[in-house]
């Protein structure tokens, strides 16, 4: 997502981050089924037109990938190397996962609930489907749904058609694409996806923790225009309104400030769409010729705050630091910055 | 464009190319309004109401960025680092350009027709709105439209909201986006994108030739599936459906040929869904168990083909030098590429 994207609340289709592992699957519809097994009462076996009978939750998400930032970090880690554009704000339609694990019973001892995709490749040496699991409690959540409408519409191939799991306030690792399987498991996945891929490690050799819900973090639009070459951003002096989104998966963003030249200064909040989406924030700047850093940091509500200076994982995950935008103010950008 | 797009005849907004010098302007449909000036008996300034009013013409158009291809050419020049996926097709809709220069009326010693976006920035030291020219006959072609509509629905913003401007059968540097002006002029435009960037060069002192026509081209979906990091493909034994989308600006696609570790056999071609968008062909493999390079080349009406070798030059222009795909043939594949 271009970050001049941050003017829209709800992220078109194209403008929305899309992360695949491997290749997008292409599904046909009416052949598509989702098994739910494993450690249930009941085994399914769920077509669309069933999905489409059960109840209708719309939930709007903030999803962004879990290595969004990567690129910043120093040492870079080795993967997608991801900007600041990983993210997206979408409505989510479909049926809550709770309600197809009710159907199928849920035995006393089950542990998670592991999501398997139709996408499939070689990721580490291992050949896989992409597959993640959950903590029941988490399944059960009323807003992790089984989407097949995004914005209103079917889902486009890249984000999942037919079905897909959303699970907001997660990193978008969590929400598989192209659902094929779901199964109740008594013991944890050790799946690549969960037990080597998405974890918070020091170094190669580290097991790590499990990357989970969304760190804290603010975004900006960057004023002015770039230079196509360097993207290095020119400003005309004047009044300018920075602007951006703010959110969190850990709780509701309460605070955004905004830093210019090192002087941090309180933004404007709106309300976000929803509880797991961004909110817009905005700030008056008077842009003096010259060259200028501007920042901007979010605070939720359990105190988590965004890190001035990075910290550091082997995979590049969650790097939630401020973001840093160099511009040059001057006269020439004039004419083109107010059209 | 992930080339398993490729499947898809219209490709949708999200797995189109895009190619922004600048940032996507967001504008006010209702606001906005089309300037036409210059070498023409009367000045229109047009809504968006007025262009609905006009007749309307669809077409179905491959688009492609003339740096599609760039980063594998050595040595590699520097812009967009395209690799293939710099493609797409989509339905355009909108109003004849030749029905509003009837309108305003075109002066006899008319040259070119220039456009004007309102996307801004600055490139090569220049500050400047994207601007491209046309020479008139190719500005008064029937299919050359001011679009309002893609695939059905209204501009998305990074498509150039809420008109832009398609030109069948050229690089898509020529339809500017987010349209702002149309100035008909008696002297060649010497705007930068003309005149600097988008040139044929064989280096920075050339004054080079400009690139007009899209290259005859094929592309290929990777058959199998990728390793997450260094995207080489694996391929399960046995027959294989090998299959693609060819297209020319020049002329019609009259023949693919697929290349099986070096050995051209001849693939069958489907009808275009118009005459500026991309053949379906299709040809089966029986891959055997180790490597193999598999290729694609395309000859279109004129006799113009696809290079074998790389035919460089500075700005990583035109390149169709014809697709390469590494596959390794295995068993362990197997299960995967069968769901």
């Amino acid at each position: 997502m271009p970050l001049e994207a941050l003017h829209e609340e709800i992220t078109p289709p194209g403008l929305h981050y899309i992360l695949t592992h491997f290749d997008i699957p292409y599904l046909d519809q009416t052949a598509w089924r989702l098994r739910v097994g494993g450690a249930v009462q009941h085994t399914l076996e769920l077509s669309l037109a069933d999905l489409l009978e059960g109840p209708v939750v719309t939930v709007p998400v903030t999803m962004e990938c879990a290595g969004n930032g990567r690129s910043l970090l120093m040492p870079r880690p080795l993967s997608q190397p991801w900007r600041l554009g990983a993210v997206g704000t979408a409505e989510w339609q479909g049926v809550p996962l709770g309600y197809v694990l009710g159907m199928a019973g849920i035995d006393a001892d089950a542990l998670e609930v592991v999501f398997t995709g139709a996408d499939a490749g070689i990721q580490g040496g291992v050949v896989q489907r992409y597959g993640r699991s959950l903590p029941v409690s988490e399944a059960m959540r009323p807003d992790v749904v089984l989407a097949y409408r995004m914005n209103g519409s079917a889902l486009p191939p890249q984000h999942g058609f037919p079905v897909r799991l959303v699970v907001p306030g997660w990193y978008g690792m969590a929400s598989v694409k192209w659902l094929a399987a779901i199964d109740v498991v008594v013991s944890p996945f050790e799946g690549f996806q969960q037990s080597v891929a998405y974890r918070y490690q020091e170094g190669p050799e580290d097991p790590g923790t499990p990357v989970t819900r969304i760190r804290v973090r603010s975004l900006m639009v960057p004023p002015g225009v770039p230079d196509f070459f360097t993207r290095r951003r020119t400003v005309p002096p004047g009044p300018v309104l920075l602007q951006g989104r703010a959110w969190s998966g850990g709780g509701t963003v309460e605070r955004v400030e905004v830093g210019i030249d090192g002087q941090w200064i309180p933004a404007g909040l709106k309300e976000a769409p929803g509880p797991f989406a961004w909110r817009p924030w905005s700030c008056e700047w008077l842009a003096e010729p010259g060259e200028h850093v501007l920042m901007c940091r979010a605070t939720d509500s359990t105190g988590a705050c965004q890190p001035l200076d990075q910290a550091w994982n082997y995979q590049g995950m969650g790097n939630n630091t401020v973001q840093k935008v160099h511009v040059m103010v001057e006269e020439a950008a004039g004419p083109l910055s107010h059209p």
